[in-house]
């Protein structure tokens, strides 16, 4: 039976090569018992499963999957491409990666591997399309999770000789000519003038910074490496399996160093590997602006914020329901602080992660491993093989499994979509000019927003598809091309609201500075110009005036922008600089295109001004907002459904849609509305 | 005359390289002027004892030598392997070593030798068997420092060629077969198995973590390596000197990175180099907790609890009085601040090692050295030859010497033993789980309170015969094994106390989490298991409840344990918890068996909270205690003296033994008890 | 018509190869429509220029240059050794740096170049000629920048094969005998003997320091390689250009680790790229002392002492008016935060520069680039080639160029002289002995001091002649040795004030310490011995007393030395140690010699320290002090001319020489003074 991705799954995966054979019928029994129908294999043992160069043994995994047939399990098996055996390094080290220090990686972790080796690239090609002849014909396998966690580890990017030839095939493909890459990249500047492609190196060790418009396409090229590395050994399972397998990798949510868009176009749908409260600590620093508290409820069940942004961004990787390919089930073990979990943290979890579009969700892991690496991380069940908190809150999702089924069948539906791009977020990583702009900050400044106001959001990628939506947010559309800027001002046209931000337009595809006015492309669209930009220091603001309630707070400060409508009948300034050198200068304007709207926000915006500037656009685009959500209660859509997530101690209660629901702590309310909106 | 070791003896090192040798004979007379006896030379003088290969040329020394002897002078010869010659160096590279970022060191500095190259280790032979030959037959040579301070200057690890061939020896050593090593090192996880011992590598730039067996593995295999090349020099100077020569090498108190309980088992005696007001800084955050302030009277002095902890684990490398081989006697040049010293100092540290069990305190240096890397470090002489503080503060003892000679006649003795293990500070370094949780720093924890109730202790190792004592304290015992277990239940069952902690028995010798329950093999001892762990973020505690005085504040925090009571006869709860996921579990238990008991406390312990423990059990077995000592008094007691010594610079009083004592500021008081309890 | 260093000039580099040449023209026409009369090319263009070795393309720039004489300008070229092409890089790879780490840099930056490889020292030689002989005779070309901003972008220090050769060179030199060396270097210390000038290394990549008197030679070696790379193309260009061409590279101000002195002897003028709100980010921690906030107006206009403080060390590289060859003219790009710029301040730093003696400033640069690496720096003209802010300043001087000319006509003339020292910055970098022990920090005391009085100070170098100047403050004279502490005191007896301040004679040229008494040689001229020195930690201060109004506050700390009278008549003391161990002994000493005297400040001061000791001794030695300064209001005169500055966005009031000045913020004064004192 093909895997339904429609539908609810839950699972776990399995390691059988770190159990005594002995116990795998009993571990296929409880993970059974306890409501698992999906599991996951094999994708750390590459060692096992070819243990000398070109000799396989798949008896162990044979009957590892037959253990798991027999208990009614559907199975994905992962490609162990995560995890060279040693005699693959020791043979061929020149597999290894080289880092941006100009250091070989050794052996020993993970993800020591190099996508550009034409040996690794056979290797992996060759082990993935043995799994797929020996496993294809298998029933209960229906999947696959191509490698593990791509990136990760410190893997992103490689400068090995490999990397540095595929890079000058690369941008033979990109510009053709050495004159249109000198052009792009401004070699004129500092004598960097190539006259040969075999002169291009990585941008690494450099005196001062590196070209950024090499940087730039240093970063796509490794981005796409991984693509390519991934297509391999898709392209050689899918000549061997049926054709109803499905294929994902795991991601990681906010990962930033691959294009997750991209290397999600090959995939049948996307998972991710969800470890909120270790994400706290990961990811705070890139998503909650300084001086911003980590909720206080945080410490064991993570920042909902944070984990919904991750959810939503997997999900608009295929604009799909998606899974959790490792959802956490007790502490982790690779943070500074690996905090204990409470009692109803895992079903909070469960329910947040469905509540997000997750159709599948995969508890990691078995058990606590006892040697190696991660023993520290726990399991459904101990060390010792007694059932720990996720054995038990897993269990106890019983009653709740035909309302869980029930949400599942829909798929998640938002009327408001906030752009993302990865090319943006390296070439404000190349050049921030100011500490601490991140770009997902800035992006989590209106993603927050938008959860406080309780509404429902797609991420889209640069020039996706916008007819579905009402409203669009691109906090900053930094490297918008001119092709994007006329679909934005064609969605505008017909109907829809753009809202804009600082450093829009700014840039080139190439990484290089616009000659236009700013915002670039983007001036007929936003009917104004920016005619000065640029960073305060800490504690300096520039105070506002405006009509829009709750926008003035705090003053305009870390980046300001000052806006000059351009004469067009159709502007209306929002909010103006009242101090500073722009005195009397716009701030927020708002220009209207035929029957819709473009916003360009000209300043860094704190989240109580996102919300201002939210709290007047929705409704205009009948985007209905929650205006009464305390802190830590959380409300997504599904369908009919309407859930609202407790994710503190203590009870909370907000008037949603109307109605006062009271939530308590660490618990779950699920209402089906009356009034579903999911018909639009 | 031999050294004796059971007497009193004090020093000072002599570089005669450093000064025209007119002055040599005028130094050894202030020397012997201010009442030293002892020296020590040439431990850094390879390049003048060998100024080529194996030409030697000893005239120079021969004539210190006998400057020295004139002057009555007992001499310590230092062999010169610390410091290789920049000739053996050029003309054998591959002796400098590697370190972890894969870069040879390089000449200039000091300890730059890999210790096993086998050049370095051919070479060092032969200067130690020369210098044994040439002074072997010298009555005022009396004993040997081999090598100095094995491990410092960052050299304690090297990941060189000669070092991976050496590690795969070493791990057949251990193993036997490739099979037992891939189950211990649980090479089935991320696919690391070994086919074949030459596959096997140093743990460094690996990309994620490298295996924890592996790397505890690697620490202990170079912690070997300096065992085996210290032995190398002690065999080859044994078959050439005289019976009656005695060896030790300079230990560095709390340095964590070789097994100084191994180092010191080829030794005669052990000695350290004590630098007070630098250990401060060095060891300050690894033994302090967070939030607990340096004491304010520490910038010119030190912290006497950390400078008494390095004395007694020094003191317990042998079970022995020990020496200082080099004293700070002045200000210091290698820490960030290095602060000018009050008089006073010199005075204290020395009666301070004494207390601790110091028989031999050697004042580092002579003089201040004009040129090179230490000119900023002070000698008993300033630059300009006159007398510095460090003269005048020795020269000032002498009415004090016989006082000091009759403590120094009683070997120092103990009731309390508290454990201390390299293989578990490794391991937590290596898996701490949560920020902070340093080994060094939990032992602190207790150490700490036993001073401040004027406790004398031992430190020993794991498995140490425990017969001498009536309690035994286990912060942690957390790679404790079976026999260790036995051994500690047997005392128990006795009559002792046996007190552990967090984490204990957690894992196995080979750094694998144990499969049983908590605490492993250490259930049987402690009579309850330990049902759930984990570790909580700053600011979060659970309250505890229980009857002991002074348990309950502020609470249980940073790392935490729930206690199940195994249905035994004899255990009683003496704390629980009272809020949290975990409350009315057990905190703190307290297990009867046969004539003694053990206890676990289920939490990482403030100082204060180990205090009430300690209040508790040492008066139930025997064991005084002081209830008034005010912070900054520390009291040690060495036969039949009571030692009290005031570190601050005001007047502090306690009542000791029923007695008050009022110590003036920067001061001490000596008493010999009627009672004196070293008879037990 | 050769260049006038005597008068003003204003100006522009321009990139003709960043833009269209169809812009040139037009770009010439508003550049000198704006007042500019000076343009500076090409000292990037080497790729241009050689596109393939030793092939010369000039056409461009001869084109570029004839549109910039059609326009009237002066033109001076930079030789573009500063940015190598890409295609000498890749065949020529040992032409690139060795960094500490013992890597190769790359290319793609800029300055990977070593100055001691003898292939890019002949390549530099013949570009450098080439663009000599095409330039030499045409008269709009009147001078040369040699490279650009010399050991920028991390390039001072190489660890070559090449640069350890050149080393060994320059030691032999420099010792003439090994014998020399070592005992110079002190090699009898830790084994360091070197039997062969060969064995001689870098010292990098030591285990523990490296041997001081090494590094301090390392460190004068390297600024002594890019002296004779610098040479090496003026001898070049002197050949074959006209005798009235004249010299300079552009210097960085504070930077630290090439000696300034040295490379501009070579130099007609001193010049400077001078970009203060990033130098506040830069050097605001070498300067300023820990707790003295930054100027709260500092965020975009930088720190005018700081600024002010570059300056004058740059005037004082040829003690001649100099130029601002580099003047920030909007927002920069390469530090932290990149603050914007508001009106006022490019006019603000203009007159800044004037006042401390620029004759010409050249303001960066024409428009803000489009690709590369700066393309986030802003321009006169904005990426779009309208006019930004710097544009609109430069502009709008035109109606005070007659006045800045005035004064530009004559030399700025100091009656004090702050002495600067390379040698002792290097050697308290070596060993600070406390942290935060920073040589320009403390010379930065006293610069601030005399500030803050109004006092105009030149900074000179050890040795220099001294007859000018009624004052001379060495805050530290830590190598002097025994001819400039003859100098002192020949100064000080014909009537001259000396201020030394603690560690002055502490070390030999060959960076040991002294064995004299301290002050070592300067003990005559001090009158005092410093019998004990050492350092304090933070929070630690011992009370003074003493006459001097205003000394007392906050007692002395960081670093103290205990200061005793030598028995001559002539000395007193005007403060001692109130408390502490030193209670009683003198902190203050002033020593009458001759017609004059001699200072000792035996602590380290804070400012309102040193500005108490000025207030006793300018007024005593005729130089005019002023006591009203506000912070932010900066006051200097040249010539007849004083001028007054504020910095602040408030007015700012003050009297000086009797006569009250009201200043509006931001704004400037200039009073041609009745009583000018420029006639000395």
């Amino acid at each position: 039976m093909p895997l339904d991705l429609s539908r609810l799954h839950l699972g776990c995966p399995y390691y059988p090569e770190h159990w005594p054979e002995a116990r795998w019928a009993d571990d296929a029994r409880w993970m059974r018992g306890i409501g698992l129908t999906v599991t996951r294999m094999a994708e750390f043992a590459w060692a096992l499963l070819e243990p000398s160069e070109d000799r396989f043994d798949f008896a162990w995994l044979d009957r590892a999957v037959d253990v798991f047939a027999a208990e009614g399990f559907q199975i994905l098996l992962g490609t162990p491409t995560a995890a060279p055996p040693i005699w693959l390094s020791r043979r061929y080290p020149e597999t290894l990666p080289i880092d941006d220090q100009g250091r070989r990686r050794n052996v020993g972790g993970r993800r020591h591997y190099c996508p550009n080796s034409p040996t690794y690239r056979t290797l992996s090609r060759r082990i993935a399309r043995a799994m797929g002849e020996r496993y294809g014909g298998r029933p209960e396998i229906v999947g696959w999770q191509i490698d593990n966690e791509f990136g990760g580890s410190g893997s992103a990017r490689c400068y090995c000789e490999h990397c540095v030839t595929s890079f000058r095939t690369w941008l033979i493909e990109r510009y053709s000519t050495l004159d249109a890459l000198n052009t792009a990249w401004g070699t004129d500047f500092w004598s960097q003038h190539y006259a040969d492609w075999s002169e291009i190196g990585a941008p690494i060790l450099t005196n001062n910074a590196a070209n950024p418009a090499q940087t730039l396409d240093y970063a796509r090229f490794m981005s796409d490496s991984f693509v390519r590395f991934q297509r391999l050994q898709i392209e050689a399972l899918r000549e061997v399996v049926p054709a109803e397998h499905v294929f994902t990798t795991n991601f990681m949510g906010l990962f930033t160093q691959l294009d997750s868009f991209e290397l999600a176009q090959d995939l049948d749908w996307a998972s991710w590997d969800s470890y909120p409260t270790g994400n706290v600590f990961r990811w705070g620093a890139q998503t909650r602006n300084p001086g911003d508290l980590v909720p206080p409820y945080a410490f064991d069940v993570g920042d909902p914020i944070i984990t919904g942004l991750a959810h939503d961004l997997t999900r608009g990787l295929k604009q799909a329901p998606f899974w959790v390919m490792e959802q956490q089930a007790g502490h982790i073990n690779w943070e500074s602080v690996n905090t204990l979990i409470r009692p109803g943290a895992i079903r909070l979890w469960t329910w947040h992660a469905l509540a997000h579009g997750a159709n599948g969700i995969v508890y990691f892991r078995e058990r606590a491993a006892l040697p190696a690496q991660e023993q520290y991380h726990s399991g459904l069940l101990k060390h010792d093989g007694t059932p720990d908190l996720g054995y038990r809150e897993v269990s106890a999702l019983a009653p709740e499994r035909a309302l869980m089924e029930a949400v599942a069948a829909h798929p998640p539906r938002a009327r408001v979509a906030l752009r993302y791009s990865y090319d943006d977020l390296w070439a404000l990583q190349i050049a921030p000019h100011r500490k601490d702009f991140i770009y997902q900050r800035l992006i989590f400044v209106w993603y927050a927003a938008l959860k406080h106001l309780g509404v429902d959001v797609d991420l889209v990628p640069p020039g996706a598809a916008l007819d579905a939506y009402a409203v669009v947010i691109a906090p900053t559309a930094h490297l918008a091309d001119a092709a994007e800027a006329a679909g934005l001002e064609a969605f505008a046209r017909a109907g829809g609201a753009v809202i804009v931000g600082v450093r829009s337009g700014a840039k080139t595809t190439e990484n290089a500075f616009t000659a236009q006015p700013l915002p670039g492309v983007l001036g007929g669209l936003v009917g104004a110009n920016v005619s000065q930009w640029g960073a305060l220091p800490d504690g300096v603001t520039f105070e506002l005036t405006g009509e829009l309630p709750g926008l003035a707070e705090p003053g305009a400060g870390f980046w300001v922008e000052a806006l000059e409508p351009l004469p067009v009948a159709d502007i209306r300034v929002l909010a103006a600089y009242a101090e500073g050198p722009w005195a009397g200068h716009s701030a927020l304007t708002e220009h209207t295109l035929g029957q819709g709207r473009a916003l360009y926000v000209g300043w860094y915006p704190r989240q109580a001004q996102a919300e201002a500037v939210l709290r007047r656009v929705l409704p205009m685009h009948n985007v209905p907002i929650e205006t009464d959500l305390p802190p830590g209660l959380v409300l997504n859509r599904r369908g009919p459904y309407t859930m609202l997530l407790n994710f503190t101690d203590w009870p909370l209660s907000a008037t949603v849609a109307g109605e006062t629901f009271v939530v308590p702590g660490r618990d779950i309310v699920v209402r089906r509305m009356a009034d579903a909106r999911d018909d639009r």
